[in-house]
């Protein structure tokens, strides 16, 4: 067996010694504070390995940063960064937490709590962190070679159980008729969209996107090398017809069908079937971006247009961001069978699904009969709060906003009467930590109604008259 | 307040009972085994609230399912699927497993374990599993708005401290000056380059790609609108020179400097400089994939092509698959500062970052001082395999396989002796479970060197002759 002798590339600096490097290093990530007070040093030994050097070398590189005090003994602990340094902070630590207690507290978040009314946000005081933590918990502790695996070796779909999950979930709730081979799983709405866009689309196609609709969507595919047209929303929802007047060629279509965003009408229909009937001659494809269906407060949601899909021309988005949380970062498609084997080749590639660990997590919060539960719960809830928060608000401002609910979604709307732009109200809102958006955030040009889009979930019935007059006073 | 009273979408099927749709639904859920044998129902009224049906709808539709046998009652806990039903499998549940012990086993996964020299994946059986599933589960039990919220509502360039104990690792390991504002989080290898593709590439600009190179990255780029090229691999790694000759107006290069993928040696500093050379003439990108650097045999590894750059053309590219485990997604990109902020737009829209519990998982591992101590000792682990594995298959099979250690890397190179093709040979070794790939897996066109991919990791040094024997009769 050879080894190669030939060297091999060096840095080009001037000669300084290892050690002194080594110190300089050292020193200057002390400096800035990266390497914060009483952050501990690797064992010389460590250290001197990692690094392929001698251990006399970092042995001199830690006596000369002792020397100048910038770090102290800690017994036997070792060496760590002098607590009393002016620059720096107390290290985080996860692993004192775990160690001392199972009960171990949450630190300060950087964002402690949502801002009032903050939009896209679930009820975080309904969900059931402790079903949840439970069966982290378990998936954590089964690190085994499918967890640790690269996921190309396994399906490059996503996780087989969940995918059947899904897929169960959808029969039932939605009445698309689909199987686990058509669900892939992605990095919420934004691997989806993204992916879609990569497996079926040609640079310069046209999408048509809503308008007003999701920003994030918007911000999304101007990133990528399509024409993206907006097309009109009305009292209805999409204007299909002005979309078919103006943009018949347009290869994809992207649309919010039960709740429209941000209006939160339902697309009836017989605009559904308009759209449906472009895409066919078109040979155009839908994406059907069913963000909150579950949030619909009265009775069933309508079956997604998915279920009228006869000519496989329906990519239904859907995410656990709403239902479950955004952080979660989980999502879905389901792709038309026709397309399932070129989606799957997509997917080998893109690796488009979150680590199996997340999966797993997911999974197991759906088959332990949790998920169900959580939405059953979740639905009357939402339905209370939202009441209550459009009531409070209209009693508060009844000269200033007008609020028309609509039959579901985590957000309402309130329409502004007056001359200050909302644009300007969520300035001044926001400086007082409350936090609706302003509706012209999801217009694609400028003009569209003045108003405020207001998530509802996080305000507890009993809260609502305060959080209103909170708002008025915030308002002035 | 207003609500609209206008129709919604309605299924436009014939009319069929409520009772009886659901209870077809649920047949067929049943049948197919998506609903498993053993599985557990929700309770009638969850299930009416859930779809927004009377409560008697879907008790009539459960004692039509009971009366044929396809559910029974579980005493207090409500209707199962009958478990003796032929198809059913039981299903999984983490629930049980974590409400009864602390020490729950791992279920059986799907692959069990990885194949005999299976290449990337790194030695399972030294990952410190306890530290990591101490982290895990302090972060799980830390929900907090943080772990919940959105991301785009956080940092969209990834988890802050995260970001930081990259840049500090970078800095003392691979000779990066680099802050975190620079380190851009995303979900692996293929998460960083498609973001880097869709920031800083035009359609149909050229991109140099190493031949043979990373066949991951080939897939990945031939989903996109570019024209990928291939630059030849000679005995020194890329051939710059070639790759200037030919296709000098190339947008981007795509370069494994420490550890040619999957030759393995390492880029000389003459053709890392006349990189950086044309990529400063030619305003172009170097995209430095260094997914192994930390895997050297001989001494420190060289310091990165992005400690070279004085202007800013280099996007270093790591990832925490072969460190920690692939399983996990998560890798991160060194993005020039100039490009911060476009990066960082781009990052708001697209989202590249895992969730934060993964993110704060890996950050707690690092700052706890397990990834160094691991790197440590990976180190002398993956040097002494290497070595033993190189010898005992050159021992078992010396008329037919010829190796060349490089430098470093988790795998090495077996090239084949005689006539036999290696994709020949490796469907003739999977039909074993042994598992190397076949060097031609990586080359652009067809031709190049007939060899093998041996992946040595997961082979202890006491058991190289059994698996070179084992090779050696699989082979036959």
């Amino acid at each position: 067996m050879n080894r190669p002798q030939r060297a091999v590339a060096s840095h080009p600096k001037g000669i300084v010694p290892a050690y002194r490097g080594l110190y300089q290093r050292l020193r200057s990530e002390i400096l800035s504070g990266r390497l914060a007070a009483g952050a501990r040093l690797p064992s010389s030994r460590t250290l001197a390995s990692q690094l392929g050097v001698a251990r006399g070398t970092v042995e001199v590189a830690y006596q000369m940063l002792a020397g100048e005090g910038y770090t102290i003994g800690d017994g036997a602990r070792g060496t760590i960064v002098n607590p009393a340094l002016p620059r720096g902070k107390r290290p985080r630590s996860y692993e004192t937490a775990a160690g001392q207690s199972d009960e171990a507290q949450p630190e300060a978040p950087v964002h402690a709590t949502p801002l009032l009314f903050q939009p896209g946000l679930p009820a975080l005081d309904a969900f059931p962190r402790k079903a949840w933590a439970r069966i982290a918990v378990a998936v954590s502790r089964q690190l085994d070679f499918e967890q640790m695996a690269f996921p190309g070796h396994l399906d490059p779909m996503g996780y087989a159980p969940l995918r059947r999950a899904i897929a169960s979930y959808l029969r039932i709730a939605r009445d698309i008729s689909c199987s686990a081979d058509q669900i892939l799983i992605t990095a919420g709405f934004q691997g989806a969209l993204g992916l879609i866009v990569q497996t079926l689309l040609e640079p310069d196609d046209k999408v048509w996107v809503e308008d007003p609709g999701y920003f994030q969507a918007h911000w999304l595919l101007r990133g990528m090398p399509l024409r993206m047209v907006g097309v009109r929303v009305d009292e209805e929802g999409l204007d299909v017809g002005a979309g078919t007047a103006t943009h018949s060629d347009a290869a994809l279509a992207l649309v919010t069908t039960t709740h429209q965003f941000p209006l939160g009408m339902t697309l009836p229909v017989d605009r559904r079937l308009a759209l449906l009937d472009w895409a066919d001659r078109q040979r155009a494809w839908i994406v059907e971006d069913d963000y909150d269906c579950e949030v619909h407060h009265r009775g069933l949601p309508p079956p997604a247009l998915k279920s009228l899909d006869r000519n496989g021309r329906v990519l239904y988005v859907g995410s656990f961001s709403k239902v479950l949380f955004p952080g979660l970062r989980v999502g879905y498609v389901v792709v038309p069978a026709a397309l399932s084997d070129r989606f799957a080749h997509a997917a080998r590639a893109a690796q488009p699904a979150p680590a199996l660990m997340t999966q797993k997590l997911v999974e197991g919060f759906m088959s332990g009969g949790h998920f169900a539960r959580h939405l059953s719960r979740m639905r009357s809830l939402y339905t209370e709060r939202c009441k209550a928060l459009a009531t409070a608000l209209e009693d508060a401002m009844p000269q200033r906003l007008q609020i028309s609910l609509t039959d579901g979604g985590m957000h309402f709307v309130a329409r502004l009467r007056g001359k200050t732009s909302a644009a300007e109200i969520v300035t001044r809102l926001r400086a007082k930590n409350v936090g609706p958006s302003a509706l012209s955030l999801c217009a694609l040009r400028g003009g569209g109604p003045n108003g405020l889009i207001v998530g509802y979930p996080n305000v507890a019935k009993e809260d609502a008259a305060s959080a209103a007059q909170r708002m008025l006073a915030a308002m002035r």
